[in-house]
């Protein structure tokens, strides 16, 4: 258990370094209009790419969930086990912690950041009105976390049934995580994740924190829906395990 | 029967969804000239994705369709029989309005459009003519959404054939479905799908309606010509599944 | 045999019409300064897409060539028979010429094209040079194609040989090209394939044509390289098969 | 072993001219504010897909390290010997190098770069302070380059691990060299490969030279305690062998 606890947290650690590093250090390089930055896409595909590479590296440990919103939605679709949910949530949380800890050590070598942190944007926190990108409102960003972390469920679900083709798991699972994020960055920055939400609100200030809830419960009711409706619709027999 | 259409209901959604909520939401973010938003080839990305992900989450439920003119090829190709093709394109229509329906909730929430559902765009609706990003003619939008749809079967078709390295489709299918949006976003805004453009037009207004007939007739018509086109150069021993 | 050569007809016209077409379409949309279009690296991607999806639907046709100097340097490699290096390239620049004609169509289609066919480029052709982008001089343009078509061949033998793992050859083939683009469009707006630029340059005008002796010349020079490389350095017993 | 060394030659010469001559050639087409070039983006999947691609091609010769960095780490993991250590470092250094002669070559072909070489900027070296692209400090640059290559070595070693799915080894190895570039370009223009470094430094000139130990020394560092870390952490029995 320690060492599928330990892959969860490097993981998350992972998950949280490369998405929100990639949106606080590289997404708006060189401030306004200018377009060596990657932007949105680039965080798109950033996001993605850690929950691909992770789940190929530690699929075969943990399962590679590295978010509490899929091991919740995994026990919903009666895939993982209710007695390991607390461990799991408890190591994606310290995995995504020390990810917004690092991310802050690295970017305060910046001398913009140094004397303003807020000029890298609000260190990637999510939020909703006036912290959202677009200024959506709760409830937009509320349908939009809910919606999206359904069918994020439901492409776990699908593709790690063992009637799907073996080993693609991680690109089907990794990519939709970007795709999740070209369609929502602009609503609530993109959460789909409570692990990634909290490791960098701490760290983004009081007005992160103070939204934070909606990125836990949104996150969470979606996961449970999402895995639900996979069992009612999939073929029998499903069996426990993870998505690697 | 009632599974394989949920799963051609929920992926259709899926692909509305993602390919029209990125364009909606994301394409433009900041206004002209922001280089921080997806633009087309996060567009693009989004529209493939959710092919890719969708066929390895559902492709072994309903074969992963998702659009009538995928079926009618299919069909006329012998993967598929003519008696599930009304159940199945009027599934993926019924999707592809929820996503039109869900996308509209999610973007009314921004108050740029609230105020100015143009200001997103034409609700991510194809169009010929004056509708047209381009403004291209109605024989350009015809001749491209007929010649694109086909070589998007004759893709569909070989990378499921039984002599193909298996498991692989999706990623074929789906990365085939962002080069055709690459290629032709500026001419139709891109179709080759009548179900992801109903889902969209009855959003966007009476001007995308009274096109909406060439994105019925043209990907359909180049769907039977590119599953025929197939049929004929492929191997021989087709048999009837399919693209998952 | 017809259906082989059907076979890398259809796939050189995906190759050119999808590479080709996204350049002159879409890549510059709105005109200097727009972020929508999908600039350098969309291209890149539409050209690696067309060979991705090209071999995956056709490999196990015709071997999923589209490019004269991948015959010819697979045929230096030991993998390709010489009898056929007649028949494979006549159709694959019958199939460039028949994408730069449907480019052509569909490109008139839009007013701006239709008045002044240079506001879209060169219609994506090959050149050094003043025809080149960047400027670069023939000298830089005949080493930038024959090392990158070399290393392009060294890819396919190596990932088409029995000791790679299987399957996975048009992933990697594919997106060498997308790689070979981000590389080299700004110097000679990339050929390493004979076919593409045949294909555009007789609808590009003079200036292409005159400068078409290059862009059959370093390609199949570099191929045959590439080819002889890997046949060194590559494990015993090279096998007579395509790349798909 | 010459061929071993060959394939490592060949392979970081492919990882050094593709990564550093899209960088060079590619990333600022047209000067500030044009956005036809790829940018940081497309210099990330650029670098991404040399090692996919190289992998694909190479990985069944010489397991497809192309870095001391990874030779170093797989050596701390128990999957390389250490005998095999200097002459892999030698072969690729001295690939990296004829990178960097071979992209001067072709770069020195545009009337811009002959004339100005620091118009395409620093040519790809890596640099921290002054030389860094964001300003970054040595002490970020450190922290940045040890952990992003701590993680590159954790995803080498689990994505090879015997008990993850074969044959995806490259797409895990080569997107999350993608993934840390799209993370560390603006800290550091992204090493976490000393021959990578070396490979243009020389030609860079004295200020890139003079940094070039942090290259050396903190990728190498990253390296090892990434292969420590994913030993300890992951499944019972680790077997010598290389990441293809």
């Amino acid at each position: 258990m320690i060492k599928r606890l330990a892959a969860e947290f490097i993981g998350t650690f992972w998950l949280v370094l490369g998405g929100c590093g990639s949106a606080v250090l590289a997404a708006n390089f060189g401030g306004d209009g200018n377009p060596l930055g990657i932007a949105f896409l680039g965080v798109s595909f950033a996001f993605g790419l850690t929950v691909l590479t992770g789940a190929y590296a530690f699929g075969h440990i943990s399962g590679g969930h590295f978010n509490p919103a899929v091991s919740f939605g995994l026990w919903a679709g009666g895939r993982f086990p209710a007695r390991d949910l607390a461990p799991y949530v408890i190591a994606q949380v310290l995995g995504g912690l020390f990810a917004g800890f690092i991310l802050w050590q690295i970017a305060s070598g910046s001398p913009a950041f140094a004397s303003d942190p807020s000029s890298a944007g609000n260190f990637a926190s999510n939020g909703f009105g006036d912290l959202s990108p677009g200024g959506y409102s709760a409830a937009a960003a509320f349908l939009c976390e809910v919606v999206l972390t359904a069918m994020f469920l439901v492409v776990i679900m699908g593709a790690t049934h063992s009637r799907a083709p073996a080993g693609f798991a991680p690109i089907a699972i990794g990519l939709a995580l970007t795709l999740i994020h070209l369609i929502s960055i602009p609503v609530t920055n993109t959460s789909v994740n409570p692990a990634r939400s909290t490791g960098v609100a701490l760290f983004a200030g009081s007005g992160a924190i103070s939204q934070l809830w909606l990125f836990w419960v949104a996150p969470i009711l979606g996961g449970l829906i999402g895995g639900m409706l996979y069992k009612w619709i999939g073929p029998e027999r499903p069996e426990i395990t993870g998505h690697g």
